[in-house]
């Protein structure tokens, strides 16, 4: 039985890799996941089957309200940009929840703490990604140098937090490459920031857009799409 | 008008001296505080009727459910250590919350950006406290390091994010001398680790213990214990 690690799962082709590469390399899985007010719960009924196809030790999921804070498309009523073209030079877009992934790792890092575990696994990149401040490898440093200052675990138990961003330099090809090699079933898994009830993707807001070139990059079918019957390749 | 700043109010003798002092420099004050399944959740009452009185822009209260990660005599059945004599060396006492002000400094962080202000205030401080880890200078100055990186407001917009901490080297009697010097009413404020339903403060846990020798230090009746009529020095 090799470590535990908390992994934060958000129903994504990203997590859902870093899911699988996690329990590939030995660690016992606890997920995490975020009822926080999003546009696209959806997500959540994903992590749900990821998690129990993936047999993790325990699923948490947490819940509380962004929408009161507010400043996101993903969390009001705001628009979800649809068939945009963007560079890297291209101010951070709406869909950017304030602070989200400073708030999921911290509850990350509280769970971590309670379980004794010291590691953490995000499905953040860098390069195929929408420009989130809180996606790039300064900020993971930062957080990782933080924790390692804010529990007991890291000061007076003398452990060592780390936060594992495997996907953080690989393309979205890439990253779904190697899931394919590792089993993961993207046909369970979720992009779309603003999805039907039913699930089905828009198939154009940014995270769309991201997966399809990807999948058209890897060379191989979407089973999402073929599952919804509708191409939302551009 | 001044500038803003999120103020985290726990309803207790540090928080509304924090908030005191960040009115007196002027700041328009955002408040928020946290509904986290605390035992202790009359701090919140506490809190309300503190921001009411300060005549705050905004109070937000948060809620979310740290129970279901535990690890805390605050939030689960373990029982709060009463009338135990410390020291510098002691372990971290049952009282510690894992990762419970990366958490909250998270959630001031997102509402931070989405008011656009930059400062906030955090009542920690490091010479009477219960030895709790994120209440450290280095770990103020390293999550302040990390806000840097985190947020739209802080990168691309190039502000430069503040977390004020000015209790960090008071002790709990120079806290209530400059609080009673700001006018803050440590009647309306609370804070016992296990009060009665009423509010009553225990007088034996180490809150109660720390409150009381500040209260003696300074000269000073505390109207809390007038106010409930049952001393709680030791």
């Amino acid at each position: 039985m090799g470590r535990g690690a908390v992994v934060l799962l958000s129903g994504g082709l990203d997590s859902a890799t870093v899911m699988a590469l996690a329990h590939q390399q030995g660690y016992r899985l606890y997920a995490m996941s975020f009822d926080y007010g999003q546009r696209h719960a959806h997500e959540l009924d994903c992590a749900r089957a990821l998690a129990q196809h993936a047999a993790v030790v325990e699923h948490s999921v947490v819940r509380f309200d962004l929408r009161a804070i507010g400043g996101s498309a993903l969390t009001t009523s705001m628009a979800v940009p649809k068939d945009r073209e963007w560079g890297a030079t291209d101010p951070i877009p709406v869909t950017y929840v304030p602070a989200r992934n400073t708030i999921f790792l911290s509850f990350a890092l509280a769970w971590a703490e309670v379980l004794g575990v010291t590691d953490i696994f995000i499905g953040v990149n860098a390069l195929d990604y929408s420009g989130y401040p809180d996606c790039r490898p300064e900020y993971l440093r930062a957080f990782e140098h933080m924790a390692n200052r804010a529990t007991r675990l890291t000061t007076e138990g003398g452990q060592t937090l780390v936060v594992h961003a495997p996907l953080i330099d690989m393309t979205k090809a890439d990253i779904i490459r190697h899931g394919l090699s590792l089993g993961v079933d993207y046909g369970a898994t979720t992009s779309c920031y603003d999805p039907a009830a039913t699930g089905a993707p828009c198939g154009h807001c940014d995270a769309c857009i991201l997966r399809a070139r990807g999948f058209a990059a890897a060379g191989v079918a979407d089973p999402l799409v073929v599952r919804y019957q509708r191409p939302h390749q551009r």
